[in-house]
């Protein structure tokens, strides 16, 4: 049953996540949405880049932000497929996201709803709306795969 | 009264937030030691490069991890001017540093020692040893200088 039909920013970060998993990286994917179109998208790539930052929301927000050409990116939402991480959240406030909506949760690795909960300490200058769950059946399934495939 | 030498590395982590001020950006440094030499040096620049995520630490482990070629960088520590953010605190542990020494506490920002303490949480994969306050009076100089030219 299809109780409605996934937004195009989260199935475009699932195909990124795909695209992760591809590229033998776990498969989380990220997109920047502004005025209603992608300016952004990334994936998991820390192992690819050598770089323990290159999670999907870095990327996607160091990406919209060079698009931009400034740090900021006030009225910009960001979709991931997973409950970002305390860096990832971290950037998402530094950037000034306007809504930040991600698919599936994280209690191993989540900070937005689980562990350091970043967004809610006065030390985060920056609180985006928060959504989460749509999309979250296949982005988790994505996951079980990739782990699955890997022991 | 000098009570002890300030070690070399925190000394060239204040020299990168004094360049970082010339630049106009928030006066923090930071360094990347490995067996004791410096192997990246940073300092923060998210005005100058359009990107929020350019904090001096995310900087310096990026190069770090680009000059060893691999995303951890085991073994090496991490000196910075200031108390990381949430997000520099989340790097820290994805690159598995070793030790990390900062300089001055962030009450307003900081997330090790305030606010968020993303390294006190199960969902933190890899905690730091955590040394501060060597060299605390002049990296908070720096900083109240910034500001106060800025008012």
């Amino acid at each position: 049953m299809t109780r409605w039909p996934l937004p195009d920013p989260m199935q475009a970060a699932l195909a990124q996540a795909q695209l992760a998993a591809k590229a033998g990286e776990v498969p989380v994917g990220a997109v920047v949405v502004r005025d209603g179109a992608v300016i952004a998208s990334a994936h998991n790539a820390p192992r690819t880049l050598a770089d323990p930052t290159a999670h999907a929301e870095i990327l996607a927000l160091r990406r919209a932000a060079e698009a931009l050409g400034q740090e900021r990116l006030e009225g910009c939402d960001l979709w991931v497929t997973l409950e970002p991480c305390a860096m990832c959240a971290g950037a998402i406030a530094h950037a000034r996201i306007a809504r930040l909506y991600y698919a599936a949760p994280d209690p191993k690795g989540g900070a937005v709803a689980h562990g350091a909960r970043v967004f809610e300490y006065p030390q985060c200058h920056h609180r985006p709306e928060v959504y989460s769950g749509m999309g979250e059946e296949a982005a988790a399934g994505l996951l079980r795969g990739f782990f699955r495939g890997r022991r």
